[in-house]
């Protein structure tokens, strides 16, 4: 690998269900539909694996999408994330069948207790010896609060204030248990040091816990934490508490000014810029020829989504009822405006039809999710070609690869775009560290 | 497999921590240090089903003890279960590493909401091919509401009343998903049939959950119930949920009395009692030899457990600090009748001892663990012959084996018991079904 470039850290983006972010995913031909077995995520693991990833980490949502027409009719018919599954026995699974891959889960501050989240997360770090990431989330959904009993969610800066507390509890968990505690001393009867384990205490406004963990220091010291917040309040929240920053802008110029922004809260509050790696989600469409590409790319955009998987899912992050609307009217400012979800997610919309009023048919035009975010359409070296002007621009520290279809979208990475970013020294051709923190370059706390 | 006889299930009882139930474990020559590895859990698995057990199954406490003395320097110094793991993802890594055996773990319906452990359980089904199996408690310790930030713990009996609406949600949640309600026609990009997926819409007066869950329905239909409730109004919730029920009687003629009981309480809610299996908890030492066995005995009832790991563990299920207390003071009853936690255990001690005040010494007298369960020690033969001499007399449906240390006391087992077993025709030579339901010979829900 040459000296004078610098790598880039790879992240593969995955759900346990039947689609991944891009809607159509189940009904491309060659998707496999087997979403509810462990060997389905093992292999994806391992081609990630294959390709020199560093992680392989998984979203969530705690609820069917069930606020199109108040009912999960739609959502159950288009397969719009219909599923999902419990991340750690997924992870589990994948653990097993991994030596290197980074594993990151989401886990919601709002619908699990800290004492809770840092028990499974330092277990993943141990069970995998050291790869265990947390992609910490607030949550945005009322389909979520009503499977939870709750009534009314709270609102977006609130939930960041509740969230600052909930990673002090948990980092106050993960650090009750001193390197070297363990002992062992079988004859003396001394399983570990009493001067070594702490009693934590932590009496917040929103939480409280006692302490220490029940898990020993894992192998990273803390697992890896992932930050998407993209707002105001979410870029500070990130700049305080993420290793690795999750963004989602529909342009380079975009990017490069989040990245800029990005990078100098972090340096504001006294950490080391280099020490938070800033990763943009894009699309990545890999073929043998530039022709194959576009094609898959067509079929991408106009033929796999259905319009009402798009609604479903707009709905669910914007916690807007689309159903009150015909497709063609055109859709009151004030009731997008109502949106108590993700910011920054309509305006993306708005900017991508520029100059007029937004109907529901605009929304819905099969090409809401893949028009989103960037898209890497080519063969290995137009890709590799893209990616490195991102790099070398100071857009990105490297990128999250959002799959159109699985295993199909990783396999065409890891066998058209991986080798050639090794050849220009961009990516790692084998695993450096023992841990996912040595392998993303980052210090142990 | 002679027909006449009826054939035992046989379930491995586990902690995902440093000690097995027997808080010597760590202690004993032959033990693993291995336990924060995948690698170990994985080998343990592997060992009980070469086995041809039905089941392993893992205990757990979402705190590490901390009441005796108010602190937890004890329990850290003996490593008296210091630690435990999360469940889930160790479920998962042993997933991955067997095909047929059982996977069991416990959730608090006190920390948990019913939308978490129904997804969890639904997800491990799914991933382990039909082998889940959850363990139902309703929590009992001080140093676990500490850790989750709440104050006062429930009342015994009402926290079964909590517990018996949060089976209602579960059950219903599982049950959202009809069979076959997967379409998965690419063509048409219909994903599942909305006719054949509902929402619960439950409204307890202690949980209230939407639906439907995210996982389809399940292999095994459910995952199967385990419960441990030894009262009165345990039995009851027992004989309603349940599909293994767990005891620990320190003699035959309790077991005995307690699985008339129990069978007389599932006939008379209108269930098959044979649907329900009552499995003894039992320690089993097994060994070449008599004398072999017996030293191995008198290692683990003299040798290796310290007498504050035993306080530091009745303090727990107790809910009593008894550092306040000299060693050779006689303990007043009205102290010993304040214990809010599990019922029948302090019996027990008076039992063994009776006849006399107890004082501090009696009940750490190095003995409590071991001495409160039964224990099957001697030859292959030997324990064969009282196990047979259980199941053939209705004490018990089979056994949960609890480990002295690991894997050794697994490895003996099947070493020695296994094959007696087998050739008295008392235990199956492989596994006859696909699932863990059917290689009980449970129905599917």
């Amino acid at each position: 690998m040459a000296d004078s470039v610098r790598t880039m850290s790879l992240v593969g983006f995955m759900q346990a269900s039947n689609v991944t972010v891009y809607s159509g995913a189940w009904r491309h031909p060659d998707a496999d539909p087997g979403f509810l077995t462990a060997g389905y995520y093992q292999r994806i693991g391992q081609v990630l694996e294959q390709g020199c990833f560093d992680l392989v980490f998984f979203d969530d949502r705690l609820a069917m999408p069930g606020i199109y027409g108040d009912s999960v009719a739609e959502t159950v018919r288009t397969g719009a994330r219909t599923v999902k599954l419990d991340l750690s026995v997924t992870l589990g699974v994948i653990a097993a069948a991994t030596r290197h891959l980074g594993l990151g889960a989401t886990y919601s501050t709002t619908y699990y207790p800290p004492f809770h989240v840092a028990r499974t997360f330092a277990t993943l770090d141990h069970l995998s010896a050291g790869r265990a990431a947390w992609n910490v989330v607030t949550s945005v959904n009322d389909a979520e609060a009503q499977n939870f009993g709750v009534d009314v969610h709270v609102a977006h800066d609130e939930r960041y204030d509740r969230a600052d507390e909930f990673l002090e509890a948990t980092f106050g968990l993960w650090d009750t248990w001193e390197d070297g505690a363990i002992i062992g001393d079988k004859a003396s009867g001394t399983f570990a040091d009493p001067a070594k384990v702490h009693e934590l205490n932590y009496e917040g406004k929103h939480y409280r816990t006692r302490g220490p963990l029940t898990v020993p220091r894992c192998p990273q010291g803390r697992p890896v934490i992932i930050q998407a917040g993209s707002s105001g309040r979410g870029r500070q929240f990130a700049s305080r508490w993420a290793d690795l920053v999750f963004t989602n802008d529909h342009t380079h110029a975009l990017a490069l000014a989040h990245y800029q922004d990005q990078k100098a809260q972090v340096a504001a509050l006294g950490r080391d810029p280099d020490a938070v790696k800033v990763l943009p989600l894009v699309y990545v469409v890999a073929a043998a020829t530039e022709a194959e590409a576009a094609a898959e790319e067509h079929r991408l955009l106009e033929e796999l989504v259905d319009p009402m998987a798009s609604l479903v899912l707009l709905g669910e992050v914007t916690n807007l009822d689309f159903s009150r609307f015909g497709l063609d009217e055109p859709i009151p400012d004030d009731f997008l405006d109502t949106a108590s979800g993700i910011r920054g997610f309509l305006d993306g919309v708005r900017a991508h039809l520029p100059g007029r009023a937004l109907t529901l048919r605009d929304i819905a035009a099969h090409r809401a999710t893949l028009r989103s975010s960037p898209r890497f359409v080519g063969t290995g070296p137009q890709i590799a070609e893209e990616m490195e002007h991102w790099l070398a621009s100071g857009a990105c520290d490297g990128f999250v690869i959002a799959a159109t279809h699985l295993p199909g979208t990783f396999e065409q990475v890891v066998r058209y775009v991986t080798p050639e970013l090794q050849r220009r020294g961009l990516l790692r051709d084998r695993y450096e560290g023992a841990t996912l923190r040595e392998n993303l370059g980052l210090a142990r706390p």
